[in-house]
C-alpha cells in the first residue's frame, strides 16, 4: 500500500489524508467504477459535491469497496458540498440529507458550503443539481440568505451527528474573517483553487494560521479548463511547462505529481482526479519523495494570479473573487 | 463657482457631489484652515473618518464655513466612518456618537464601516482614535462581533436620523453578496482603492449594477503611500507617467485632474486632498471637459493590480483583500 500523510483537523482531530480523490468531472457512467477502483488503489479521501451530479455512482462504489472488505466505513473520508441554491435556513437540512441518501451513507465526514453565493432555491423535482441558473433562466438569481444563517445549520449537522467536520469552499479572507466572529464551529478546511499559476501565498498562510485546513483543487491549473473558459484555452498548460518537465525530469516522477507535492510542501491537501490506472496510483505517491527549496523557488515564479474557476468567467457576471 | 455633478444615492435621492475633499492625512494643524478653505472654494463633499484624527479641527472648519455663511447645512455632504475598534452592537452608537459631537454636527450625509476587520474594542479614554493595535501591542487582535449586527446599528443610525445614509468602505464582493441578503437598508456607497494601477473594472461595474455608487480613493496611487509601504515608495509615480502627462499636456490638464477625471468617466466620485490653493481648485474643476475613448484606452493598459492601502502591506499580516 502507497504510503499517505494526515492533515489534524481542528476540534475533531480528524485525521484528513493528505491526497484523495476528486470527483468533479467523472461521468454517471463512470463514477461508481472510478471511485471503486480509487478506493482500490489506495485512495481513503473522496471528494464529491451535489454539484457533480454523480452522487449516487459515487456512493455506489463507496459501498461496493466497503461490502467487498477492501475497506471500513471509519477508514474512509468522505467528502461533500452544499449546493448555492440550498443555503436558506430552511433548505439546508433537507439537502444534505437528499445527498447523504444519494450516497447511501449515515454520515460524512466533511461537508463544505461550496460557494460563498446564495442562489434562489430550486425544488429537487424541477431540477437535480440544478447548476446556477435557474430552470429556464440564464442569469443569476440571488435570495437573501445570509450566511450566519447557512452556517448555523451546518453546525446543526455537526449536533445531529450526521457531519463530523463542516467547512467552507471559495471563500475569501473577508468572508472567512466574518465568519469566524459568528461561528460556533470553526470551519475545519477550506478548499479553493490553488496552483502555480495561482499560489495565494497571503491566503494560504493566514487561513492555516487560523488553524483551518486547506485543499487545493485544480492543482493541474488550465487542464480542467480548456473546454470551460477562454483562460482556460489560453493559458499555456501547467502540465507541459518547461519549468515543470525540468523538475519532473529531475525526481524521475511526472508532471502531475511534481504539481501535487507542491501542495503538498505546503501543508495543502489535493485532489486530484483521473481516470487512467496509472495516473490514478502516480497521484497518490506523493509522499516517499519530495521537492527541494531550489525547485519551491522555481515553481514560486510561475505565479499569474491566473484564475480558472470563476463565476466571471463562465459569463455569469459576478466578480466573486474581487 | 466651478461646476460639479452629482451621483442619486439609493433610498434618499440624495445627491451626492462626485468631488469632495478628503481629511486623510490632514495634520490637526491645519485641518480647520484647510477644510474652510476647501468650502470657501467651492468643495461640498467632505469625506472624513475617525481613524484621521482630525474631527474636532474638520469640524470647526465646517462650522466656520456655516457661521460666515458660505454656505448652510444643507448644502454640504459630510462623510465620516466608523473605526474598527467599533463593531460591537454596543459600540457603534457611542463611536458615532462622539464624531458627532467631536464635528459638532446635529447628522452626517453618510456614515461608512471603515473596514471589514472586527477589532478588540478601545475605550476613548484610553487612545482616541486607537489605530489598528491595542495599546502596547504589536499584532492585530480581533473580537467576535459580526458584520450583520455591526450593520443592523449603522441602520439604526438611519433610522434615528444621525446618518441620513450608511454604506461600507474597502468591502470586496463575497462580503457586499452577504452585506445585500440581510441588509433592510441596502449600502448607498462603497469607498475603495481605485487609481490606474488598481483598476478594478469588475468590482465597479457589479457594485455599481447593485445601485451602489462607487468613491475613489488614493486617485493619485502611490503618492500618499511614499512613507507608507515598500510598493508606495518603489512604484512609479502615477502623477509624473508618461501616459499620464501625454494626456495632461493634451487637455492642458494637470496630471492629477486627469487622474481624477479618469474616475469621473467611469461614474465614480472622487476626494482628493491638497493643503496648496492650486491644487484645491483645480482638483475641483473636472465637468467643463472630459477624456475621450482614446485616453481612457491608454489609462487602461496602466493596470498592475496594484494595491497601496492593503493591512497587509502595513505589517499587520491580514491579508484583508485576498
Amino acid at each position: 500500500m502507497v504510503s499517505q500523510q494526515y492533515a489534524t483537523l481542528n476540534r475533531t482531530n480528524d485525521k484528513m489524508p493528505l491526497v484523495g480523490f476528486g470527483c468533479w468531472k467523472v461521468s454517471q457512467d463512470e463514477a461508481e467504477n472510478t471511485i471503486y477502483n480509487a478506493i482500490k488503489n489506495g485512495y481513503r479521501l473522496i471528494d464529491g459535491a451535489a454539484d457533480y451530479g454523480n452522487e449516487v455512482e459515487v456512493g455506489r462504489g463507496i459501498n461496493k469497496a466497503i461490502k467487498e472488505g477492501i475497506v471500513k466505513r471509519e477508514e474512509l473520508f468522505v467528502v461533500t458540498k452544499l449546493w448555492n441554491t440550498y443555503h436558506n435556513k430552511a433548505q439546508v437540512r433537507p439537502a444534505f440529507e437528499k445527498q447523504l441518501k444519494d450516497l447511501n451513507l449515515d454520515y460524512v465526514d466533511l461537508y463544505l458550503i461550496h460557494f460563498p453565493v446564495p442562489l434562489k432555491h430550486v425544488d429537487h423535482a424541477t431540477a437535480y443539481p440544478p447548476g446556477w441558473y435557474q430552470p429556464g433562466k440564464e442569469e443569476l438569481e440571488f435570495e437573501p440568505s445570509p450566511m450566519y444563517e447557512c452556517w448555523r445549520e451546518m453546525e446543526h449537522l455537526v449536533d445531529a451527528k450526521l457531519a463530523r467536520n463542516i467547512g467552507v469552499s471559495n471563500f475569501n479572507v473577508q468572508m472567512i474573517l466574518d465568519l469566524l466572529t459568528y461561528a460556533k464551529i470553526k470551519p475545519a478546511t477550506l478548499q479553493v483553487e490553488l496552483h502555480p499559476y495561482l499560489q495565494q501565498k497571503r491566503l494560504v498562510e493566514w487561513v492555516q494560521k487560523q488553524g483551518i485546513q486547506i485543499t487545493a483543487y485544480s492543482s493541474f491549473g488550465p487542464a480542467s479548463f480548456v473546454d470551460l473558459t477562454v483562460d482556460g484555452k489560453t493559458a499555456s498548460p501547467l502540465l507541459e511547462h518547461d519549468i515543470i518537465k525540468e523538475i519532473s525530469q529531475k525526481h524521475s516522477k511526472t508532471a502531475g505529481q511534481i504539481l501535487l507535492r507542491w501542495s503538498i510542501e505546503r501543508n495543502v491537501a489535493v485532489i486530484p482526479k483521473s481516470t487512467h490506472e496509472e495516473r490514478i496510483k502516480s497521484n497518490l505517491d506523493l509522499f516517499s519523495w519530495s521537492l527541494d527549496g531550489e525547485d519551491m523557488k522555481k515553481i514560486e515564479s510561475l505565479d499569474k494570479r491566473l484564475r480558472f474557476n470563476d463565476p466571471f468567467s463562465y459569463g455569469f457576471g459576478l466578480p466573486l473573487f474581487d
